[in-house]
């Protein structure tokens, strides 16, 4: 059985004159760009030129909506409700699309950002809230999230599709979600080498070590890597090429329909 | 001749717990409504409000895009590019655009705020920058600006239809253009009684008196009435009446295509 | 014994042409000001027309320091880390001493705002942030907060004054503390008359009946009233006309020393 | 006779997560660090770390207020007015003398950053808004501004003591001051030898060339260098180091009284 992949980095997470990310030096080796929206990254133009960057580089677009929490960069749980929640996606899923409309390309995904992505794995009616705006917005966007979460079953029960989310850069408890704040040098191999293995691993065998040293089925879309982490450049790059070695097909999710 | 006109009031400018305007209570009497789109006011919550305001009223609904600048309320002057302007309309009337999608709306037009729509009368390159971003985004989109500007001859020469607009509530300056910061108590009849005279012989002659007490021609196709001019509720009501009773159709501009 | 009470409002919530609250019917009436500071309500200019108001109508100021949430007016919890927390009291606070020193004034007290002052009744190490950044800044300076939690504790281990607090417009949980999200009149008496009687027993007995109906004993050195409660300035009103016929002294905390 | 200067760099104006400057690359070989006070970079917990830097390195800290305009990095012009500019300079230097006074350091200055800089140049009333700000925060507190010009004028007239500043990185026009937008590169020796030849020049002879290559003359006290020029780092030592080959003293301005 042929096996495929998809490659996503957090992109366009600059604001004004504050660089932030390393987006043109791992844009090639990428399917997938969740682009910031203006909330926690992002502003009006770095949202135009970051959807013209993966244009040109065939790159597929997603939206990357956070809290509004610029200071926090939207990594701080915040206790907005279900409708705020919803109004947020709304306001900076729609920011982009108009961005992406202007480019004329289709916006193909949203993916929840920092805290907002950690809240609604186990918050069903904040999923609900993120779910209930994608679909007002365009029926066929995917919802990347972490798989077996609330947030999966929630999407799939209302009919968006999911595009389950592994993390190439960050340790994986048992209970089967993404430890931020902790490194994998922490928790087992983190050289790019080791990282590529575990990616290779996970997209081949549908299996994972966790933190607590349990090997456990992990099914996965697409595959995430942060551009702060350190040496996020040289990691993709790693990655990319250990998966077309282990004959993996790197892809977009949405292509293939 | 029939004549008619459109009545629009800029509208949804409260922002969290702030409350500003008195939106509920001018629905009833308005045409259009300027919806702001975060900027400048406006919050996403706020936002989504306001569009089912205005459907359940059946007020057709236009974006209204300012500066980045709450804490000057968009009324600020600000050495912004053209390139940052265009960016700046993109993004926040595809916010809006997203929430009248939601809500199974068309938006109807754009209409610039505060200072950046006074800046753009006589700046050219600031004029293009708004209406390229109008165009990217629906080819449809009207623009509301003032007749006899930069605003207007780029928008027209570039395909964008033009509503023409009065302030109802405002004094006009022989230049052709509304005068800020001074209140119409201050040029002519500050009565709700004298600005409807004022407005519907605007309206059925085409003709208006300046603060320098000239009558110059003035083709309009809008009247606004600002929703934080003292006794707004009470004065849009007076001027609807006076409009009927001179047997000026009062309607939205969009709905006539 | 004779007994005095402080009469507190947070005020000067107002946000460039935003405006919150109703100062102005309530200076008269209140002796200490708890003044916002940038972060979830205030601007410069409003502190500096508040830290006036205040020295005006002889009202003692204190700095109102929330989270960085303007859109969800600081009433949000926030996952700020014990040193973010120390650095926004710090910033805030300072900011208002100097609209203070340009007035002549010396701040009074610090009172957390909104969800930063309800986390910090059970956070120990968001009370120490908090508490630590007092002292730094003018060891002088009073906390408000609500007595018999770990922010009282903690304020009182390291050194600083407290006033304790009551609610005048907010029911009390048999726990001890404020709920927000309820009225008094799901709780008891909600006429003005029935709160200002309940601010009377407070003030004179140091006893109070919670929301679940039993009476408990509760020390307090300072009624808070909420402007945003509607008919803020009548109950303000009341209450201190209740209070002056029980014979209870209304002065400001700082004063006694 | 013994020539002295100062040198001085923006600093501090980092946000959130976002990265900006390399404040620790030059923290060694400057005198005087102009610290962003959280309205065009800077954040509460980035002030007090660098305030912390500062003392470690024996570096003098000053203020670095500008306009409220996060997205153009203060950079842009704004029609703010001279009250409202009075407002946001005591805020930010409040805030900041905060950070300074929980460090143990009185603050040396204040430097208006960017458009607020710029613009103060020229126009007397917003000058007099900064200076008045100034005093009233403490009126031992240097202004560091363009000599020459409307800023240096209103700023000896009402007491304010100044130090006249000269920009290492950028070309002077022969009316007077600093531009920006252009590089020495376009206007002479944009080598870092060059750059620093420029300043002894400048800080021994009194006299500088112009863009329009005119020599004139230029009384100086401190040097400035921006972070965000590129090989800033490098730059700022080569000047130090020729200026001390030159036998020029190279202290802050303060630490002479």
């Amino acid at each position: 059985m042929p096996r495929r992949i998809d490659l996503n980095s957090d992109m366009g997470e600059s604001f004004g004159w504050f660089r932030h990310g390393v987006d043109e030096e791992v844009i090639d080796f990428i399917t997938s760009a969740n682009l910031a929206c203006g909330f926690h990254g992002g502003d009006p133009g770095v949202m135009r030129r970051s959807v013209h960057l993966a244009k040109e580089h065939r790159v597929t677009v997603g939206a990357h909506p956070g809290f509004p929490d610029l200071m926090g960069f939207g990594r701080r749980n915040l206790s907005a409700s279900p409708a705020e929640v919803k109004d947020y996606v709304t306001y900076q899923v729609g920011a982009l699309q108009a961005f992406c409309r202007a480019a004329g390309l289709r916006l193909q995904h949203v993916k929840p950002h920092g805290a907002l992505y950690m809240m609604a794995l186990e918050d069903e009616r904040l999923s609900e809230a993120s779910v209930e705006a994608i679909l007002e917005l365009d029926e066929g966007l995917l919802l990347y999230t972490t798989g077996g979460t609330a947030a999966e079953d929630v999407a799939r029960r209302k009919g968006v599709r999911v595009a389950r989310e592994f993390f190439g850069d960050r340790p994986l408890h048992s209970r089967g979600w993404v430890m931020f704040g902790y490194s994998l040098a922490d928790a087992g191999d983190g050289t790019p080498e080791g990282m590529a293995r575990r990616v290779v691993q996970v997209a081949t065998e549908g299996k994972t070590v966790t933190t607590d040293g349990k090997t456990i089925d992990f099914e996965v879309d697409t595959v995430c890597v942060h551009l702060d982490t350190p040496g996020a450049a040289q990691l993709i790059k790693t990655i990319r090429q250990a998966l077309e070695a282990a004959r993996v097909e790197v892809r977009a999710v949405g292509t293939d329909h």
